[in-house]
């Protein structure tokens, strides 16, 4: 069928074309369907229809039109043909039948070309959610992650990696594993996120301090000459089907256990990493609410390291409490240099830190076996982290000259004050986050929550129990009434209070 | 955030806008989050994200523009919001927890209003299909179905009804069905579909002899006139969740077993059906392979009927070969007409029609019980059918002295002759459905395939195994080409010489 072409000046992110409803049924096609643009072989496009396209006239949206060419060709021949393969592979896993290893390659090939509908990337996801994938389907996607993007190779070797599995607030460690690893002579080409529903990535947080896009080139380059890089994955094609994968987790709120796995270790299989220590915080709150779970979750990301031949190690940490005491890009990566400065700060911080770089310093063969903390510590001690720091900021394009000083959160501040006498006995992480997002994190900077006191600490009537930093007062007011009305932190005499049915904040 | 609107005149089927993915970091959205437009509280929009609109500006599709009055406003303040609750409800099927009635209502009602994206309908067939729903949820789910669109309310009882479950060709029965049951002085307003995978729905081939969209006051009017109607259920607000729910289901090729019960019941119980038949085809290329499926299936949708009010029969039928020699919609219509005018024809559309209106003969209180086949067949030969086809062809606004030699098939004809003396020993329903849709069913009302053998018979070598009709030679070709390619008949002579691997066809 030969129809005329009519631009269309949007971007949808796939290769899309809309068809008037009567045009769809002459030439046999409905929406999801595919067409093959004749003379352009190389092009299928997904066929949308709708009444705003006449009757004689093909829709064809901007991904298309520059695909075929400067100008845009003034009629286009649509051929229907058939879907991608991977659609009747995903219909498998629907059917909890297991694919082959080419097939799981196809899918995700499929994923990064975007030649997937949002219906069948989300029959993917949803099903992946429901029945999982076996240990071999899991070892086949996360090699298929890697090959489908971008790989870095080093000539030296060992390089050494390091994941937090996430969902504890304030999670800043990397900030000092980085250096404190780099600073003991092993490479590590750290990749890392920006928050999604949290309120500051790591890559949030190193972007206070340097830029934190590179091409994989780049964060090859940067780690030879320093040893270390805290780098936006994000900015890279480096294993760049999870970042399309989550277009159709988030709005699910799902994050399917088979893909948790695959895309921590693609990211590491694609950096070309030897020695990996993944953190997983353990606890009410966090990803991973009990021990047993979080030992499983070891067991499977040591298997998958052995499958991809990367030595992995795993490390519970305590989750249901924040790593140190701001939430927030700016006042979390004051919080850090501080450490680095003057060894001064959150003993959760600095222990946190130095036992995971502590495991690094030992896979990595310079420190000996059990002695590994004790050289981080050391190395946090004597400066040399900081040292290790200032040039990695400096080679990312960073002020190496920085110091926590300089580092003002936002100029708008708030607080919530105890209404009594007592211990703090309840802690809401996700409140806390949500409270820092609502006063701008991690957009703006200088947004963050500042924890006064933590979980089974004292506290004396009208003294502060967090202050809300923010840039701008209206998200301030937002961030507070939000606090008010559900307080995120409860001490001992309100909750007694509430049980007497005497006051209520 | 206050934004400058441009508007975008493209229907999108959703109420939806776009964003910078600036000012969506801003705003603090995602693709697929929500905000609500202030001063319009009514109206919560989804949001997409896009780099062709600039910042500061919001991009309004067409189907907001709308709902915003006559002129789209210059400015439009944006607030987050939340998402509708029922993607809550559809993490929980994901969970597998049971639904209360109140979210299986919320979750068709937000799908009847379109306030659900492509990602999260997805999530909830990819969900029903994978993990089922019970049976308590099954009848919420069709009551929700029922109570989110229009319901008709006959004075007069009792109401009969039938339904095909699908999958076998050439099906016309309710052609004959309706006006035998109409004739005996029962009601009968049937609501039909139009085929979308097949070659041929009821629609589509009622539509040859009249319009078939009406509303819901039309199609009771209309039935009360005359006893019987054959409408297009799609062209009512008659249950359409079901519509929207096969714009998820379509691309991925499923039809959730749950939702097949609860769309079948929907649609009586809008219509006010008392007593209902339902006709189960089993054999391959079936939706239901074995009597035991059929079984199974005839159980649950008489108990659904018993929740619903409803008196259900099932008939299981042969449904291994078409049902007469015809498939797409002119000859269809020609082989029933023939029928209720000579009685000649096939054998197996005189008696599938016959044994169904019998049931629903005796159900309606109008034959004895055993005696209602013989009933619908003396109203077959004595003409009283094909006297009230005529009449609700005329109160349809169709010619009432249509003969079945007036309707003729395309023009361009091919024949598939067979190779070899012998007897038909294999028929593949779905090839001949895909050769009459390449000839150009079910848009092209004269495209169609003749079957001149069906399995079992004999054959000569030359003689033609099928006739193809087309409206136009270049679909014929397509038809033709693809038949020689895979034949969808085999005769026993052609098999033979497989195996002796003389010659392949």
């Amino acid at each position: 069928m030969k129809l005329k072409v009519q631009p269309i000046r949007i971007k949808t992110g796939k290769y899309k074309i809309v068809l008037n409803s009567e045009d769809a049924k002459e030439l046999g096609v409905r929406g999801g369907d595919r067409v093959q643009l004749k003379n352009h072989r190389y092009l299928t496009a997904i066929v949308e229809t709708g009444d705003m396209i006449d009757i004689g006239t093909v829709g064809v949206y901007q991904e298309c039109c520059e695909k075929l060419g400067k100008e845009c060709p003034l009629t286009l021949e649509l051929i229907p043909t058939s879907k991608p393969s991977s659609v009747s592979y995903i219909k498998k896993i629907m059917d909890r039948e297991k694919l082959t290893q080419e097939e799981v390659f196809q899918i995700v090939q499929d994923i990064v070309r975007d030649t997937l509908t949002d219906i069948e990337m989300t029959a993917f996801v949803t099903s992946t959610y429901i029945h999982g994938l076996s240990a071999d389907e899991i070892e086949w996607l996360t090699k298929a992650m890697i090959d489908t993007g971008e790989k870095i190779e080093f000539e030296t070797h060992p390089i050494m990696d390091k994941h937090s599995i996430g969902g504890v607030p304030g999670n800043k460690i990397s900030l000092l594993v980085v250096p404190i690893v780099a600073a003991n002579g092993l490479l590590i080409p750290k990749t890392s996120s920006r928050a999604i529903t949290g309120a500051a990535g790591t890559a949030d947080l190193m972007e206070v301090l340097a830029p934190v896009e590179f091409t994989a080139d780049e964060i090859k380059s940067i780690t030879e000459k320093v040893g270390g890089i805290i780098a936006w994955g994000g900015a890279t094609n480096i294993a760049p089907a999870d970042d399309k994968l989550i277009h159709a987790e988030y709005p699910l709120s799902i994050d399917p256990h088979c893909q948790l796995l695959a895309s921590i270790m693609a990211k590491k299989g694609a950096v070309g990493a030897d020695s990996v220590v993944i953190d997983i915080p353990v606890g009410q709150g966090t990803k991973v609410p009990t021990i047993q779970e979080g030992k499983k979750l070891a067991r499977e990301l040591i298997e998958l390291g052995e499958r991809l031949g990367m030595n992995v190690e795993c490390a519970m940490t305590y989750g249901a409490s924040p790593v140190g005491r701001t939430i927030g890009p700016i006042i979390e990566v004051r919080e850090a240099l501080k450490v680095l400065e003057t060894m001064e700060g959150p003993n959760s911080l600095i222990e946190k830190s130095t036992a995971l770089a502590g495991i690094l310093l030992e896979m990595g063969g310079v420190a000996i076996k059990g002695r590994g903390k004790e050289l981080a510590m050391e190395t946090l001690r004597s400066g040399k982290a900081l040292s290790k720091l200032r040039e990695i900021i400096e080679a990312q394009g960073g002020n190496p000259d920085v110091t926590y000083k300089d580092l003002i959160p936002g100029k708008h501040k708030g607080e919530i004050s105890s209404p009594a006498d007592g211990y703090v006995i309840e802690f809401d992480n996700k409140r806390i986050v949500e409270i820092a997002r609502l006063a701008g994190a991690p957009i703006d900077k200088g947004a963050g929550v500042w924890i006064n006191r933590k979980k089974g600490e004292l506290v004396r009537k009208g003294e502060p129990l967090i202050t809300i930093y923010s840039e701008k007062d209206w998200k301030l007011n937002n961030a507070l009434k939000s606090a008010q009305k559900d307080n995120p932190i409860i001490v001992e005499g309100m909750l007694l209070e509430r049980v007497k049915g005497l006051s209520v904040i």
